[in-house]
């Protein structure tokens, strides 16, 4: 029995949440019990303003506040490097390095045959469209090292490679201060078959 | 740079949560922006009226609806029995066994010389009333096994041992499940003392 059904309601909901559990959600409720009455409202209102007010992108297909993202207006940005990622999340985690100066593209997925995810499901038609043209020097493709993301960069690197287009793939191997003796095996023989020259 | 200002705004608001850090908190946003708008703003009502509807219960202490708290009404509760706990959050603890048909009684936190906090601070004046009547055959004083919570176990358990009331403490000792090698002296300590015949 809870003593109130306010707060039975929040931690149900909380609960939802990715990566909360049941006692994750009822200190997060507790916190909020003892936040500041505007503080609570200043988070509930963002909330619902980011499900109201962010559209895709209409050039990049990630999250965007209008028609076009700040990344792709803004003008400091090198739009002849192109980085091509699973889904707008990965575009906030490589911002995140503070170090890439190019632009991005979200192709929303992986190529999957078994979970019925074919090329056409995915944003990669207009992604063709952008390497017809000269603008794009080089196109990095940064998805994840799994099954699908290797066949997705394989299939993305046919269609573009005949344009005059650099296509990269960014690196896979030990992460930096990773353990030889810990490594599994698949990231060992990637390791080895992408080294480098010293 | 991000993408967008209201993601911006919803992650670093998240991030301030307990136990919510940076990626979490952007995980959590992403996932909101996939919900179902109905489902947000039900997430986003649910903080606020948490905030605006509950008040602390006039006879325990704990979290209420109204004036006074759904277990503290309950007619199925034993009100002869009373649990003595630091905060409202112990007793959605204590009430997550489903074990437990008494009452409770929430001091709202525990004496400490060092942070500044003494009996007076605490709402100990209170229980001390309750104990004066007759209605109240046990107190069970469920502290932190901390020095604090010893400490203010002591305490209340002098201030209404003259009453006709029975004082016990919850059992401290190994947890359920775990292995005597790896128990922390104190604890091994506590469960020697705490010994009981079988």
């Amino acid at each position: 029995m809870k003593s109130s059904a306010y707060l039975e309601t929040l931690i149900k909901k909380f609960s939802k949440l990715p990566g909360i559990g049941p006692k994750s959600a009822s200190r997060i409720a507790f916190h909020i019990l003892g936040m500041q009455r505007e503080d609570v409202e200043g988070l509930a209102r963002a909330m619902v303003e980011l499900k109201r007010n962010t559209f895709t992108c209409a050039v990049c297909g990630g999250i965007s506040d209008g028609e076009v993202c700040s990344i792709c207006q803004d003008p400091a940005r090198d739009r002849g490097l192109l980085c091509v990622v699973e889904d707008a999340k990965d575009v906030l985690t490589i911002e995140g390095t503070g170090e890439y100066r190019g632009v991005y593209h979200v192709i929303n997925g992986l190529i999957s045959p078994l979970d019925g995810i074919g090329p056409d499901d995915l944003n990669i038609g207009t992604l063709v469209e952008k390497c017809r043209g000269d603008s794009i020097r080089e196109v990095i493709l940064a998805l994840n090292p799994s099954v699908e993301g290797d066949a997705t960069s394989l299939f993305i690197a046919r269609l573009i490679n005949p344009f005059s287009v650099t296509v990269t793939r960014i690196a896979h191997g030990l992460p930096v201060g990773a353990d030889l003796e810990f490594a599994d095996t698949a990231t060992i023989i990637k390791s080895l078959e992408g080294r480098v020259k010293i």
